[in-house]
């Protein structure tokens, strides 16, 4: 501990994102990033961007970008907020809804980054845990709350929660913000989108990063009833004006405009992950059923530890969380089918799994 | 207030940045936007970048663009900070090192977004005055204090404070963080950067938004002892692991390959702002010593708010700040020489002020 911090830093414990090794020839399936590039629409708008324009600030409100996701999901431009990743997105909701005199409802396994904005905006919680088959049980979540936060499909489950269980939360749950994040929808999930012109305490995030192949320029954006955006505006016009960038802007925009792209590669990243998963369990794995970009999988006789130590050494990345209800998973990033391929043929040659098969 | 909000929400009062309309023709001379695009070589740089590559998330440390910093300005990488925009770094600061049970210092008149941050994270804070030639005092400034936060030069007064001040400050006040916010320094002021080796309670904060001419990307930088690094990246990663995009990081790093651009196109906007200050002055406008990228003037008869609104109703947009103590002035950005005749020229047809002259 300097004594120049601000006393609340010390006990931070901070996210963990996965590693971003500059490996030669490394299949890299560790941080669900989509295996194919973004739209060529995307490619073309950078290439006709005029650089000049760098020196000027760009639209703090990023209204061209509201505009054209109120236009795809069919909202007017004040149920959308946008900020820089969704994770930025989430810390603002954190500090705009959840700083409550009760405690914020979480589940036990879920995006790990919840409890590290809890923890640095001094906000009380609590988590529930899943059922024996991993699946985020809604129905436990007492209404007694601060609010209520999930990933769905949840992380790193893969596993997806049906509308009609987050409607009837809603239904119950009326006097704290509900905060569905959809970073994965797009790969199986049905989005919450749909209900929230009838539910005024419903917020839902999502992002370009994964079902539009733009993680490298960090656009996050939410939906919600005008008066939740109020508040996150407020809140981001409080910390940092102009969070997204003239590029990223213009990127995000291209991007909305080639649904046929978009559509296509997430139907085949959904064929891949299916297929692999089948070719897994053929090899002795359990995998939770997913609706993501990912596999979470458990080898019936192998730890997950090993397991990534052992892919790592043959220059696959695939992530593993050291917690003890989920320590014996490993979560699998879905590839092109060349690097699945090259997964498989990895573990296949693992003494202990041919063995096995 | 909606019931959804966190009951700390209510009470915010937002940041307001300058204008950004679209308006045919507009010469815009209220943000400090440099009036010259970036170097040739960030043009270049974001041309061969392979857009593929956003499929992936950038490096979170941003290591290629601290070490390019480091190298530019003799530190070690463990010195140097990075983020989205310097305003996103300050709001970073003000988490890490000013949630302090002492108030935090700075002077009345400064960037207004300082309470802004203050008011978001519930930060106690006092004001102390200018004197009377508009200038900070260092000097008054009490060490019983939990930080002291100003910028050098000023804003909006672009009035700069020596070294040996600084100095001095640092050697009374050993107990609490001095971050000095050097967002216009290349174009007059002395960089505290020089003592950040010898006081380890110093941090200085910079962007590449003003002499680098890439507002349109938001990056932001601090230098500071190894262990306030520490902190800013603890609070960093407990709030957005990835606050710099890829483009970001690519336009920046190449900004810093041409320091032969820099350095002209800085030099160019001193001059044109030596030469503006003196033509103001024969109109009848006292101007205060800048060592900024805009000007601080307030005409000896006409009012800053009535000035303002007659060079806008001629399209010239600059910016006027409705606070008692400054009421009568404009910021003036520092154009092009031949947006900054038309400023002159605007103000010359003035009927009140052809009749000064």
């Amino acid at each position: 501990m300097n004594r120049f911090w601000s006393p609340a830093i010390q006990s931070l414990e901070p996210y963990t994102p996965g590693e971003q090794p500059r490996i030669e020839g490394l299949t890299k399936l560790n941080t669900n990033e989509n295996p194919y590039p973004p739209s060529p629409a995307v490619t073309d708008a950078l290439k006709h961007f005029s650089t000049e324009r760098l020196r000027l600030y760009p639209d703090p409100n990023a209204s061209r970008l509201k505009d054209a996701l109120a236009l795809e999901f069919d909202l007017t431009q004040e149920q959308v907020f946008v900020g820089n990743g969704s994770d930025e997105v989430l810390a603002l909701a954190f500090m705009a809804f959840f700083r409550q005199p009760r405690p914020l409802l979480m589940p036990e396994i879920s995006y790990s980054f919840y409890d590290v904005y809890a923890n640095l905006f001094d906000i009380d919680f609590r988590k529930l845990p899943l059922d024996d088959q991993f699946r985020i049980r809604l129905s436990d979540y007492p209404v007694d709350n601060g609010g209520i936060i999930f990933a769905n499909p949840n992380a790193p489950t893969g596993i997806a929660v049906g509308l009609e269980e987050i409607e009837a939360l809603l239904k119950r749950n009326t006097d704290s913000l509900v905060l569905v994040d959809e970073a994965y929808i797009d790969f199986g999930g049905e989005s919450a989108k749909a209900l929230i012109a009838s539910y005024p305490n419903l917020l839902v995030v999502q992002t370009f990063s994964k079902s539009r192949s733009l993680a490298g320029l960090r656009i996050g954006f939410a939906f919600g009833h005008p008066e939740l955006i109020d508040a996150l505006e407020r809140v981001k016009n409080s910390f940092n004006s102009y969070p997204l960038d003239m590029l990223a802007i213009e990127a995000a925009c291209a991007s909305l405009t080639d649904r046929q792209y978009f559509t296509r590669t997430c139907e085949q990243i959904i064929e891949t992950r299916d297929r692999s998963a089948k070719r897994l369990e053929e090899l002795g794995f359990s995998v939770l059923p997913s609706s993501t970009n990912f596999i979470f999988a458990r080898h019936r006789q192998l730890g997950g530890a090993e397991l990534m130590s052992y892919l790592r050494e043959r220059k696959i990345l695939v992530r593993h969380f050291n917690k003890p209800a989920i320590a014996d998973f490993l979560r699998i990033s879905i590839g092109t089918d060349e690097e699945m391929k090259r997964l498989v043929s990895a573990l296949e040659t693992h003494p202990d799994i041919s063995h096995t098969t």
